[in-house]
């Protein structure tokens, strides 16, 4: 079977699906439909066969898809696989934010240490698994970490993206306000919360001025 | 002139012109060509014509855009109106690091205050205009406040998101794992920290496979 990369929008979706076949009776049917399946959810009916199809190997029509199987197909994509985990590099208020939260569970994604070059950061009390950097290529190499994501400021950002190249990672998540310079082969995801915020500014903007608008006429 | 919302993608590449265009030396030179910016930046010429022209009233075929209005345009967007600054609700450790992010400037988004429930946070040596919840309705009326950013836990964001609403807020920004309800006319951006990470996975075991397959050939 050729896999592609599920959707960030199906991806979201799928912890709904998941509680949905968790909570339906055990009333002898084996199959459910995307029919089914949309009404219960309040989604569109196309949305949910397209969600379905880039996790499981597609329903059977006027059948659907095999109950236990959609969902241990799903349970796959959002179960921790023992491997794929992450680390953090900058312990300030931001990366202990992200230690610390409890949303991550629900995709299967784990931030195994947080590390910081402030060794009075690394003390009992505060966030788990902070460690120093000196402990940072041999937790990277023992572990065999893929992601990192950073979130120490701009000025340091580039070395400690280095750091984590040159340790084997190839996924960063960069809560930076700075562009990363990578090799080949190493993905960069630009975390851009200002620009979210600006976003919302812009779209609220235009809703006033839209109303404005409206009172005009 | 009618008024679009001006798309998230061009607005993250407009403090990129604005340097260049800023950066640019007084050569007696009134316009600039699309083309021009797209080689200065390493752009594409087609996308660099859709933001501007997303920005601006387009520029002139063969002439380009008038230096000085582009700039001014975009540093109209860029700019904090004096108007829709935004609060925020829960002074844990990611809201501390929304209230000191830096990056909110560059686009011209301001959070003018953070308000929690616990009065032992608001002290001094904390993070700035740091107020408690009591404060919150008088100063979202008084300062006109339509955006709100919710950094409290789940068991408590659907009481803040209302508070919010009650008070003229029109635009959330919610941070805490959980929807929310609101009446119509009400926006709510949800920021899923949580699903970017699991799609950086899953982007990642994705290229494992091609690069494992690869291998089989």
């Amino acid at each position: 079977m050729e896999r592609t990369v599920i959707p960030k929008a199906t991806l979201g979706r799928l912890p709904e699906y998941r509680n949905l076949l968790k909570s339906l009776p055990g009333d002898g049917q084996d199959h459910i439909s995307a029919t089914a399946i949309a009404k219960m959810l309040h989604l569109g009916e196309v949305q949910v066969r397209k969600d379905l199809n880039a996790v499981s190997g597609g329903g059977k029509p006027k059948i659907g898809y095999v109950r236990e199987e959609l969902l241990q197909r799903i349970e796959e994509v959002l179960t921790w696989d023992g491997q794929s985990a992450a680390v953090l590099v900058g312990a300030g208020r931001l990366g202990n934010a992200l230690l610390e939260y409890d949303g991550f569970e629900t995709y299967g994604v784990k931030i195994l240490a947080g590390f910081d070059r402030d060794e009075q950061v690394i003390r009992p009390g505060r966030s788990k698994h902070l460690l120093p950097m000196s402990q940072f290529d041999a937790f990277c190499q023992t572990n065999a970490i893929r992601i990192g994501i950073i979130t120490v400021g701009k000025e340091s950002a580039q070395e400690v993206c280095d750091r984590m190249v040159q340790n084997g990672i190839t996924a960063l998540w960069n809560f930076a306000p700075c562009a990363l310079k990578v090799p080949a082969g190493v993905f960069v995801k630009q975390e851009q919360l200002a620009l979210s915020l600006a976003h919302l500014k812009n779209q609220l903007s235009n809703i006033h001025q839209e109303e404005h608008h409206g009172k005009d006429l």
